[in-house]
């Protein structure tokens, strides 16, 4: 019997990056995100421009009550998010707020909430921080979200957090990863700075399929520096 | 001519206490919030369930353009904000979540915003987080939200963020304040290790008009012990 896992965020770039190993391993992959992903089994496409929190969270669980026909799901890795320039002085400060909120916390709050109802005992709920996050003046919405995330993170991951009995759970916290995107966005970047998508990929797949054991309750900070890519326990 | 302030949060418990006092200093106070104050000069009545950040904050920003008539405020005052218990495997958790952040964050990302428009040169802004924050499994929405809030501060209060020149600006950690309503939701408490609401306007006021000078970009955390209050800056 194959594997389940959902990525939510499947049309990102680390999200496609892991459906196509995921896929290659036989594993039955569920996309959720604004658009669908071809390579995957299963797609739910959510609005999260026009569709509340709530909405969005109902249609995810539905859907994945019908996909899933009485079983569960081995893990549910949230990597959905995106980035926005922001201060405060801009005029669209608040649409870019709002926007990074969608973009970035929902998805964290909807995969928690999903691996209450679908994720099997014992199986594995990961979430996507970020490296080193301080005050960020000139991308306010992109910190404000992360910041919640960290703190959602920290909460579910406490004894008390309402996760199913024994979920494995982490978050990691990236640094710039060297994607397409990354590079149009910043074509003039030291790119032995960035973490290669591959490797990153690979290792994600390596905590889900239990070749690399989960640090649990923990959030693991991912840098790189001149081609070295280091993955330190917080 | 009257100093004019606003509050963020008018309605609530320390807004209305604010309000009063400011009154009766002869302040010109204009109240924003879900329901309108009676006491306040102006009102601005902003409805956080059914209108999104955007338009809320157009609404703000418009209305308050009408009542300034080219005048400025001196200060801006946010202590709009709620609490909900909800922990992830409760059924309503995005709701919940959801309307914590519609309740804590979004009220000082507009704050914060108005200030850029229509505080004056040298005026005042303050925020309002929570002592102490650790992580929050019990009521993770409210967690987040204020977590989003202290990130927002940072922000913000750093060198670049924004602001219009030489603003003062300072946010509030209180812990549990002493008001009706929450002796109405935990009457069975040690009000002794709560923090006089009577104290805490008069605080504030005198951060507003210069009693006490403002500690520029820093939190206060403030807490009472055995009927004791302190304020520390952090």
């Amino acid at each position: 019997m194959a594997h389940r896992v959902v990525i939510y965020g499947g049309s990102g770039n680390l999200g496609r990056s892991l459906i196509t190993l995921f896929n290659k391993n036989n594993w039955e992959v569920t996309s959720i995100g604004t658009r669908p992903n071809e390579e995957a089994a299963h797609n739910i496409v959510v609005s999260n421009k026009e569709e509340s929190l709530e909405v969005q969270g109902k249609k995810v669980i539905q859907n994945s009550n019908s996909i899933l026909n009485g079983e569960k799901y081995d893990a549910i890795l949230c990597v959905a998010g995106g980035f926005c320039m922001g201060d405060l002085a801009k005029e669209d400060f608040l649409e870019t707020a709002d926007l990074m909120i969608k973009k970035i916390l929902n998805p964290s709050l909807i995969a928690s909430k999903l691996s209450t109802v679908n994720l099997k005992e014992g199986g594995f709920l990961m979430l996507t921080g970020v490296a080193d996050l301080q005050s960020t003046p000139g991308f306010i919405g992109y910190g404000i979200a992360k910041a919640a995330v960290h703190h959602l993170f920290n909460s579910i991951a406490s004894k008390k957090g309402g996760l199913p009995k024994n979920t494995k759970v982490m978050a990691i916290q990236p640094a710039t990863i060297d994607t397409p995107d990354n590079r149009k966005g910043m074509p003039d970047a030291d790119f032995s700075q960035w973490i290669p998508l591959d490797l990153l990929t690979r290792r994600i797949f390596e905590y889900t399929n239990g070749t690399l054991s989960v640090p649990q309750g923990k959030m693991v900070k991912i840098t790189t520096k001149n081609g070295e890519t280091s993955f330190v326990e917080l």
